[in-house]
């Protein structure tokens, strides 16, 4: 089908950005999928302790002092103790793509029992335009078999840009606390073989795992918020980036796929342990949802960065009343922007945020 | 889960709508599944011609003298010569549910080679909630091995009840005249093992094909429209009466499904044909897409007659522009409420325009 690129994948177009690695075991899983790009990993924990990269993987490893090093003050923008903390990788890469993935997801297989090549078809997820602006009951219309069913309009079939590709987890699926804690032996075993755009003022819940982007098009609403150390809530930092990031997918005319690829979610995190991260989040959400649904952005706004900044000055308007929490996260929202234009000079003047 | 039910259905809640029979193969192919049932043929073509039906089949069949006679003048608002006259059987059907299919879908194969129950599903979408204010990327979270993914609001999970059940089509696709001559050997082999809710505020092209509903929530909506037998457009009725479907239910708070289930489609309608009866409307729904998308129902309309009359009125308002038949058809869906009325007395007064 037109718009999608068979592999391989060019390695100067994308990184592999991961909070950390606490089992060797993930590297070796991914190596024939992964040796050939580089990989951006951020320790999220303990500086001291070291992250040892099995022979033939090129990397870069950041720790928290290195990120202290490069930020300076604006490192307050950065999660301490929490995989939040990937979003740092986002920053510091300077390809056009970027995969980002959990060191607890393996390589799944597909029903005839092959292993899936996550990456490959996150790129042509997005590689291929998206369809937000209608619903095509067929789903992708670009995929190979697949087309616009009737009554599609003609005018919306070129589509819009895929900015996001929203990757789903089989096995362990991605439950918060509570259905945990409620559902201890629920599995994922369904395969669903589809790739579908989320349409237009519609949020969606995006999980972190198994993600991709395209970081010239949406890279500076990918800031993954105050989590972890010193911070009131865990497990929100995907959430929030992707509610940032639909809304202003939606204003600035581009597309969030959602569906395949598939990865092999190993193990559940602790549920109790998830909960004491979640629970203030769960009511909060209750207001910040609707919040985000509603939010809309000032046609002035041109550039990922402009809404950005324009985003972080509704949400503290709006949330602060939630809890002060928000006031601190729309000033980092203002910080991890201006570390952004720090480290990525080029990035900020050109329409939808494309840097060069 | 919860809000599933297992088969056998009750014959007495649900009617098959099948708009004529020209192929006898047809009903026997899906007697296992239908002989349970009633069924209503509403012939399209030449009333002097008889349809045979085989043995067994518990069935009424209309003809368009018989429509003549039951509804008199209001019978203009039924199409003739074409298969939107299909629904006058949603009309004089007084189940819960209705079911309606084409005489040349068969039944289909699930990815295990087993036979697909097509009725059971629909009833099974049916019969579990919707939920359409919030994007589960797991998709229908009603489904037994899903749930709500981490992130989704508590307040939103009891969903809200499901109104429409679109199933899909292997083989042949549902494409449109130019996509079938541009590729006339596609067919559809992907078997996508979900279903999923159509967010609110998202419009879709709903086909007639193999579609699920409950009339006790939704029926009046179904109107096909004026296509056929003295009309400047065919292959446009099941879209229109998905079009205002859809923004009855979001206004009413009801949900619509599609994906499974899949029935097997056997045969493309010619292209050439449906060239002719398309072609206006594929320029006609550039704007009559944006008027769906748009169009919002004052709050006091709290029944589908109510929601259905004031969307006639906006028709007529905003569409007569484009072409003199939107004033008629404005008209007929005044005439389709009118006749629907006079046929389910006791439809009209209750909240959401449930029946006793």
């Amino acid at each position: 089908m037109a718009g999608e690129r068979a592999a391989p994948l060019l390695n100067d177009e994308l990184d592999i950005v991961i909070p950390t690695i606490r089992n060797l075991d993930f590297l070796e899983m991914w190596r024939p999928f992964f040796e050939p790009y580089h990989l951006i990993i951020v320790q999220d924990g303990d500086p001291s302790k070291t992250i040892k990269v099995p022979e033939g993987f090129d990397y870069e490893l950041y720790n928290r002092n290195d990120i202290n090093r490069i930020l300076g003050p604006k490192a307050s923008c950065i999660s301490f103790k929490d995989s939040a903390c990937r979003c740092f990788g986002y920053m510091v890469s300077k390809k056009k793509y970027i995969f980002t993935i959990d060191d607890d997801c393996f390589v799944a297989k597909n029903p005839s029992g092959e292993d899936i090549n996550a990456l490959e078809q996150h790129i042509k997820n997005l590689l291929s335009p998206s369809t937000p602006h209608f619903f095509n009951t067929l789903y992708d219309p670009y995929r190979d078999g697949a087309d616009f069913v009737r009554g599609y309009p003609f005018s919306l079939r070129e589509g819009v840009p895929t900015a996001v590709s929203h990757g789903l987890w089989l096995n362990i699926p991605d439950y918060d606390a509570p259905t945990q804690l409620v559902k201890p032996r629920e599995r994922n075993t369904r395969y669903v073989d589809a790739v579908l755009t989320i349409p237009k003022g519609t949020i969606f819940p995006m999980c972190g795992m198994n993600l991709a982007f395209n970081r010239d098009l949406i890279g500076p609403a990918m800031y993954f918020g105050l989590m972890g150390d010193g911070q009131p809530i865990g497990r929100y930092d995907d959430m929030w980036a992707g509610w940032c990031t639909k809304v202003i997918c939606d204003h600035l005319n581009l597309g969030v796929k959602t569906g395949l690829p598939y990865i092999w979610h190993s193990k559940a995190s602790n549920p109790f342990v998830n909960l004491k991260k979640e629970y203030k989040g769960i009511y909060w959400q209750e207001e910040i949802i609707p919040f985000f649904q509603s939010a809309t952005l000032p046609k002035e706004c041109t550039t990922v960065q402009q809404c950005y900044i324009e985003l972080a000055k509704l949400v503290k308007a709006k949330l602060s009343s939630v809890d002060p929490y928000f006031t601190k996260l729309a000033d980092a929202m203002v910080t991890w922007i201006e570390a952004w234009d720090e480290l990525n000079p080029s990035g900020d003047k050109l329409p939808n945020g494309a840097a060069k």
